[in-house]
């Protein structure tokens, strides 16, 4: 008897980045296929060569349908692009082939889930100017999975430890992240990471919404969007039956998410929510010089399809060398599984989203 | 033979809040004394009581002249100004009465260290409600130094551990906060952390400076005052002799920090400074609902006079119970007489400010 294990699409990332090692190192560990079934998209040449790097113990498996897979531990099944010039392939080094290929592994990836070959997705580190020069101008990955998947309303979730943080916006200025707080977009916000929560297993979560302003403005003394946009949205939120509080002065608000006040926290803009989840998942070693530690994950919500991702970059530094720690990715495969198996249980804020439909038309008569 | 030991003076704080009872088991620690003469500035007949609070031993002297004051061990000399109906304290209240008590604490240290009949100044917390109910209309302590010492340029410095934290600007919405990051300000609160740093012995500081904007602007992308504004002030930094780079990415930069990466971080605005420091010392108990330690110490740089304080508050639903923990009021006290003792050992930062106005008019020539 045969438990239900979701299967993963794993993109390998930039090639001359440490993607390729941590894949090799992430699916070496038999924790990983105990709990999914696997499936690296990238370049089998690469994979082969990363497998030596990270020094451990598996056979590659080039698939090019589902079907062809074979999901024992000790395999790495790899949907093979074939797209990259191993004697040619430098690591640390932008190039235009490396962004043009880390590109395809992402398309192939969400083309897989559209498709519903692969129940979820987990995304290796690309470089944003590789991509650029390869012709694809996006900001990264969510972008490119927003255009694929025709999606307009997303939002950027980081996820380590007790600290589950939304962000009503990500890469604008902060002048116009400050514009961009609108009751609206809070609200849906609000329910992305609502439901996001019930995908982790968090049945009822109780969400903290952080204040724009110092000291959440303080009564409206030093600024009015607590008043006018953060509060009326947390007061629908909380009429839709969602258990929501605030708006929470932020500099106090991840103190108390970060000990277990909150199950996810809403940030208003992209600093917000990094300073926070980076001082507690990036770990500087002043010795050498670079980051010891670079773990949490960061989640793409409101996508038709799963998008989990390592939240540190292709490291280019350290590529090709076997230092590189699997630790996030193997985190972010672990998120996409629990994400798969709870799926289904998802029943309240969905209900409620369609009310409020009803309730927002009233609030207009 | 005795040693110098800085003559420091410590508000009492809100009557009513948990500044008495901390003062009490700080003295309390022999610690103290070996490192400073301590002043407690407040009513005796209330920090009787808080001895009996936080079940110490210590004998008060109240004096109302440092001639007077006998510097033992087990002896606390207070400053008494004999202004709370100590019959009518309600612990855990906001009341005028504290208020005003609280106020006439603070002017009196102030005094005290204009006319240099103490060496540096340490405040309890005080309660802004009670504060502003007694008419006086202050933000907080800062404001009240700033106006009594007619000091213009000053900035807020947050500390814990590797973690020295200057702010461009405090309490004013996020909006303003980004019309206040100018060049002239950006540079005037580098030099006072260069020059803080130097009062904490660290003769040779190397200073890194916040970007505004997600990504520190990405070149311009999100946002143009790192270019404008933030990098010319690290430029002239550089130029005036002092080891500061930037503008790094504001979630970067204080992981980096944390690690010891930098002496002192500028933050652009009050969250930005805030939420790294307070994810760090300040530490929720999920099963309490209450902080359980609020580590850290607020400096105001710029004054004429040297202001330590606890970064907490009044912690009124605590107040009066002997919970509250000095460790904050402590290590204040010790940052205080570091600052008297490096006082003298100031010199490039303060030199170099001097030619910074030749090099300013030569920019403009």
């Amino acid at each position: 008897m045969s438990k239900f294990l979701p299967i993963i699409a794993i993109t390998m990332g930039d090639p001359a980045g440490i993607g390729p090692e941590i894949a090799a190192k992430s699916l070496a560990a038999s924790t990983v296929h105990q709990i999914c079934k696997p499936v690296v998209v990238g370049d089998a040449k690469v994979l082969e060569q990363a497998i030596n790097i990270a020094a451990v113990n598996l056979k590659i498996r080039s698939i090019n349908s589902i079907a062809q897979a074979d999901f024992q531990p000790g395999i790495m099944n790899v949907w093979d692009l074939d797209n990259v010039y191993i004697h040619h392939l430098e690591y640390g080094k932008v190039s235009i082939n490396a962004g043009k290929a880390a590109f395809e592994y992402v398309k192939m990836a969400i083309d897989l889930a559209l498709k519903k070959d692969v129940d979820a997705t987990v995304t290796g580190p690309i470089n944003k100017e590789s991509l650029n020069r390869a012709g694809h101008h996006f900001s990264g990955h969510t972008e490119i999975y927003a255009h694929y998947t025709k999606t307009r309303q997303y939002a950027m979730l980081l996820v380590l430890g007790h600290l589950r943080v939304i962000h009503v916006s990500t890469h604008v200025s902060l002048k116009q992240a400050c514009d961009l707080v609108k009751k609206e977009r809070i609200l849906e916000v609000i329910r992305l990471l609502h439901e996001a929560c019930q995908q982790f297993g968090i049945t009822a979560p109780k969400i903290g919404v952080a204040g724009l302003n110092p000291h959440a403005g303080d009564g409206g003394l030093f600024g009015n969007e607590e008043l006018k946009e953060i509060l009326p949205a947390i007061e629908q939120a909380n009429i839709l039956g969602m258990d929501v509080v605030g708006p929470v002065p932020a500099d106090t608000l991840f103190s108390k998410a970060k000990g277990g006040g909150y199950d996810g926290c809403v940030a208003m803009f992209h600093d917000q929510g990094h300073i926070p989840f980076k001082l507690e998942g990036f770990i500087w070693d002043a010795k050498n010089n670079r980051m010891k530690s670079v773990q949490g994950v960061n989640i793409t919500l409101g996508l038709p399809i799963i998008r989990v991702s390592v939240d540190h970059g292709t490291a280019f530094e350290i590529a090709g060398k076997g230092l590189a720690s699997p630790d996030a990715l193997s985190l972010a495969i672990k998120y996409a599984t629990t994400m798969v198996k709870n799926k289904g249980k998802i029943s309240l804020a969905k209900r409620n989203i369609n009310n409020m439909r009803v309730v927002q038309c009233m609030d207009k008569l």
